[in-house]
């Protein structure tokens, strides 16, 4: 059987790959009547006085929803909202395999911003936090921002911040690998979609450098015709000597490569136009140039989206611990400050020793990210004041 | 510690109700390449094609979304959406602990018809089935008819007819242990709310014969000005003789009384009043009147909500094997053969032997009556053509 035809079976067999149990024993009336009526009415007056009491007396406290609209699944597309929750699902699957964080998917059977953003918020009670997922460009922009306005909860878009965070933990490393400086280098970004902007505008925020930012037509620059408002954003930010080419004028000299974009876009002679190139490509799953090639165009760390080459920049290393960081203190927002010390926390896993051009990032299944990340989310979650309880070591 | 307290203690302990685990495996890498990308792709692809698909790759086959606005939650009233979660939770709790049915807790932030339809509308593909859950009367009349119009799962308002089908169950058993003859008896329901409206529609669709729906102000007729569409839509159907008076003119040889009211309602002498009394008194905590009281006023079968008299009538006997059935074979609908079916499986489960005038309803706890319930309502489906798959026995 081939990897495809296993997939579905397991698929199959599994009949979902979440599943809702009770936490509270249900054997006996005398436990119905405290799980249900008659018990059941003081956590809910206690919750009517003082809304916050939801945290300690529901899931609200350990639980994020994984929403999607099914436009912008994995490379799939739009294939709508129903096709789109095997991923969401995993992502769950995910959330509480990594880090012990409960998390439900739900999909959303429209595209319109207004409603989907009502939706989400009308529901976002029953939650923690919400992780939006697979989203399109530039919708996925606004959804966003909205719902951070009206939500008194934590909303983050994956797709963008999650990629952002691994890749700039990843960069850190490759940076001091390399023995680069920091706040002098030169960052391509190839892709301007809801990952390729968010990236440009975390690298931005933590020093890379000058970041070029190209999309289909090559390189994006302020003023540019046709931009959407995430790409007119990081326009006014990138891209400072308003430089215009493609792809291979922008990489001329370039210290770091980024592809958030499509197979082979990037020959083994850009690479050698690079200074010590790094070139982390994470098309998915044909890379933007395969890492042999890569490296004989003279890139000295190479990361790409694969578990069969060294060096997986996988948002896997984000999300679970994020988010249990951000509910262990209740925070109100994920903000810039936290999405950077999540990024240095990854980074801080690979120890000076073991830093090699080959290990800049930890494996996927590196047991200690989820946790050394979770506690610098909640810390520095309460160094900007937007938690709602005090923090304690998260274990 | 009383009991308040303690109920307050353990759901402080439990940390919410429910708890949303992994049924797929995710330790290594193969692993997460089989449920995760790139894996995933492949069932994701299928369910684009065939939407139908959707049951056999994901959750959806088992799973149920309770869902409230919290308008009328317990005996508390308009306690808001996340004060309504305890009891949400417990219901999802029940529903995995009677019958294997995952179900999912939401709160929708909003009183307003339209709102309530459309945001459960548009998330009602992640879900098999929906439960809807304390929403006020006369609110809910509208919100799950419109439901059914747009939805094409199973939309089921437990307030209305989980309570309707248990007190059908009941009243079968009942009327079969006092001879009386069906369609020939005059049955009181006091209270027109949710509840009660329903269980009159549901006795009359049984055949049980002149209902008598009342309210705060006494019996309600064709015609009365004030009534909403819930009320007149029953008025039409009930009291065939068109009479006026109190609760207590009603009672006047009556049959059956069905309380869904408020306590200490009925006196010992209205019960005297009625012939061989059936009463059925589910105001809680504190029923319309005390089960010795009506004994004492000549009722032969009484029966409360409570767990601590005989004859306990509690809809955790309908809607966990009530959806499991509607799972099984993926009804579209529950229909009101559906809930007529359910109601003779749960009183089957009382053999003849065991039928007594304090023994007209199973226990909550019979294991026997969720399979029950279960393959009665999925045979009816079958029935009835509303199914998607073939009916095979549930075990």
């Amino acid at each position: 059987m081939d990897k495809k035809e296993y997939a579905i079976q397991k698929h199959k067999e599994w009949r979902g790959k979440i599943e809702v149990v009770p936490r509270a024993p249900i054997t006996n009336m005398e436990e119905l009547a405290v799980a249900y009526t008659p018990g059941v009415a003081e956590p809910c007056l206690l919750i009517a006085k003082d809304e916050e009491l939801a945290y300690d007396y529901t899931r609200k406290g350990n639980l994020v929803a994984v929403i999607t609209d099914g436009s912008a699944v994995l490379g799939l597309g739009d294939i709508g909202p129903s096709a789109g929750m095997p991923v969401m699902e995993g992502k769950c699957a995910l959330f509480k395999s990594f880090a012990d964080v409960d998390a439900f998917p739900l999909c959303v059977d429209t595209k319109d911003v207004d409603t989907l953003v009502r939706t989400i918020a009308l529901i976002s009670k029953s939650f923690g936090g919400i992780n939006l997922e697979d989203i399109a460009a530039p919708r996925c922009f606004e959804v966003e921002r909205r719902l951070k306005e009206v939500c008194d909860i934590p909303i983050f878009h994956d797709d963008q911040h999650g990629t952002a965070i691994v890749v700039g933990a990843a960069l850190l490393n490759a940076v001091k690998v390399t023995k680069k400086k920091m706040g002098d280098l030169r960052v391509v970004i190839n892709g301007a979609g809801a990952a390729g902007v968010a990236i440009g505008k975390q690298l931005i925020a933590m020093g890379f450098g000058n970041i070029i930012m190209c999309d289909i037509n090559g390189i994006i620059c302020e003023g540019d015709e046709g931009l959407n408002p995430g790409q007119e954003d990081i326009s006014r930010i990138s891209n400072r000597g308003h430089e215009h080419g493609k792809l291979a004028d922008a990489l001329k000299g370039a210290d770091i490569f980024v592809g958030v974009s499509k197979p082979n876009l990037v020959t083994k002679e850009m690479v050698a136009g690079m200074k010590d190139g790094i070139v982390f490509a994470m098309a998915n799953p044909v890379p933007e140039i395969m890492p042999d090639e890569a490296k004989a165009g003279g890139a000295v760390v190479v990361g790409t989206g694969r578990s069969d080459y060294p060096n997986q920049i996988n948002n896997v290393l984000v999300f679970p611990g994020l988010f249990k960081g951000v509910l262990a203190v209740r925070a109100r927002d994920i903000t810039d400050g936290m999405k950077i010390a999540a990024s240095h926390a990854i980074a801080s896993v690979v120890s000076e020793e073991k830093l090699t051009p080959e290990f800049v990032i930890p494996t996927s299944f590196d047991k200690r990210v989820a946790l050394v990340v979770a506690n610098a989310v909640a810390r520095q979650a309460v160094k900007e004041g937007i938690n709602r309880v005090p923090y304690m070591e998260i274990k």
